[in-house]
């Protein structure tokens, strides 16, 4: 069967301010008991079997000193995929969420989207149609909305909606769905010294806003897609970097190894992603001499977060799942893998 | 008095072999006795006065609790350009001698460079005439020796040439030709939580193949031009990132601020130049809130180094000298501030 997003109730609610409101909005920080958990069993929030134990032995063996398979501080390089990886992108990428607000909060200023696709189906609510030009009207959507203000005022836009906005299915704000395994296991590579990067499709300046506070990766250890940004000095001196309307590199597929290579420079050791768009990056990092780990989270939990895969639009893992065993890949079964999903389940 | 390096008999001497055979070959680490006298003044190659006194009150100041200055350790940002900065850029840029070396040795594969310019005027010995062009000469030079082999053969090129090419005034290695005072003043910045990053106009591929050894900066914290990359899968599964002849990004003038953002995603403390191609780099940087600090070399010591600023071809200050006042950026002496230049010095 295919499942068609676009026809999804919960991608609905989302352009019509289903907002259920629910206790608290606290950072998605462990609290201080699962913190001293976490001191006995970095992983506590995985369950013991397969992916676990590859996990750690491959750890171990790579900081294990005299071991055939000891891997130096300076080569421990881990990246992550983020949407569908380390938070959500179920029932539509986050960031399309945000650029959706974005576009209803411009309206006012844009009277000529009143008649403009997409923006007159995102201001109508009907995101089925918005979206119904692919790609094309997805690049439309992020441009207007990202471009035309400077990087300092795109980060505070950021924050802003972080702060109010809400996931349609949990109520939580979309920055406290990102899965807590795979904190734990951020961290657990950084304490034996791996250094944590994230390597994304979607926009690094819309990461960059949240994701130290997140997973504790600093803004330049997060690669991203990004719009050219413009220097201009204003007649007083002050200097500003505007966003603009202009591509100017897609961190997605082949863009991934690619994107790795400019900005990080080295081939990582440790590479995890869950769809299609992370395959060269797992691809490329295996491909390395000594040893390396690529990770592939399967999503298949439809009670605790969402299942889906070779037919899904949005995170489609389809030769993953084919290659996985041939190309040595650890996946994750969410369902199976995982004793919590987010930190803040009961 | 019009300084043109094209006349200049260094420069000449560069391209008919002379390489002056001096002592040892091994790199530009501080020997035993230097790294001691480091643990009691860490900036020891720098002479007391108004330029040392600055840097130490600015790293003390950001760097104390409870000042009003201080500085969250996640903010410490300090960049750097290279050429001319971390290491000498005469008489020519150093990657300009790597890409006309290779020019040579790879003339055998390209009977058309015979009679094709600037090839032919290199094969001949003739620089003046090879870089008559100007930039479009450069650039025709720098691609043409830099692209279609994948990044890991790239690299080792770099590391070959290094490994035997001599600075034809002072016969050492090119990696050897670094400045003590900022080692020290890099190492300094380090101890204080500072992180430290290259953002240079040089290619990025070229610097990251030394720079780790030379200055303790891993490859993800270098910042430079670039090339475009493609990533490509052979029949047997094997893939690699090859060079392509096509621009990605020039990081210089304007570019510096756009690729700090770009790459570091935050507005540096503290930033380090010395030519106008820096300018924007330390116009940004001063231009946040709190403290910053701009630092500019001036390069005033004919004897130990050269002597260049406003007329010279290459590292071009002139604007910089003109506001640096104004802009309350710290100007180094280099005859008067530096000690020592180079660790090898007696």
């Amino acid at each position: 069967m295919k499942k068609n997003i676009l026809s999804c109730a919960l991608v609905f609610a989302l352009l019509t301010n289903c907002t259920p409101s629910k206790e608290d909005n606290t950072h998605a920080q462990p609290d201080t008991p699962l913190k001293q958990e976490q001191a006995a069993d970095p992983l506590s929030s995985w369950n013991e079997g397969a992916t676990k134990k590859a996990i750690i032995d491959f750890v171990e063996k790579t900081t294990t000193e005299g071991s055939t398979d000891f891997v130096e501080v300076k080569n421990r390089i881990a990246t992550f995929d983020n949407d569908g990886n380390l938070w959500s992108e179920q029932p539509l990428y986050f960031q399309l969420i945000f650029a959706m607000d974005r576009i209803k909060g411009m309206a006012e200023g844009h009277p000529e989207w009143k008649n403009e696709e997409p923006y007159k189906s995102i201001l109508e609510g009907n995101v089925e149609k918005a979206l119904a030009g692919g790609t094309k009207s997805i690049l439309a959507l992020v441009m207007a909305s990202h471009a035309g203000m400077t990087t300092d005022e795109f980060n505070q836009e950021v924050n802003d909606w972080l702060a109010t906005a809400k996931h349609p299915k949990t109520g939580k704000p979309f920055n406290e769905m990102i899965y807590q395994p795979m904190v734990e296991l951020l961290d657990y590579l950084r304490a034996n010294d791996y250094k944590t990067f994230i390597v994304s499709g979607g926009g690094v300046d819309f990461m960059r806003a949240w994701v130290e506070e997140a997973y504790g990766i600093p803004p330049h250890q997060v690669i991203g897609s990004s719009n050219k940004v413009k220097y201009e000095v204003s007649e007083d001196g002050t200097p500003t970097l505007i966003k603009q309307a202009e591509l100017n590199f897609i961190d997605d597929k082949e863009g991934k190894p690619v994107g790795i290579h400019q900005y990080i420079g080295m081939r990582p050791v440790f590479a995890s992603g869950n769809s299609d768009g992370d395959y060269q990056m797992l691809e490329y990092t295996m491909a390395g001499n000594g040893p390396r780990f690529g990770l592939l989270l399967h999503h298949t939990d439809s009670i605790r977060e969402f299942a889906y895969d070779r037919e899904s639009h949005i995170g489609q893992l389809n030769k993953g799942l084919d290659d996985a065993e041939k190309m040595g890949w650890t996946v994750i079964d969410m369902k199976k893998d995982w004793k919590k999903v987010y930190h803040f389940e009961k």
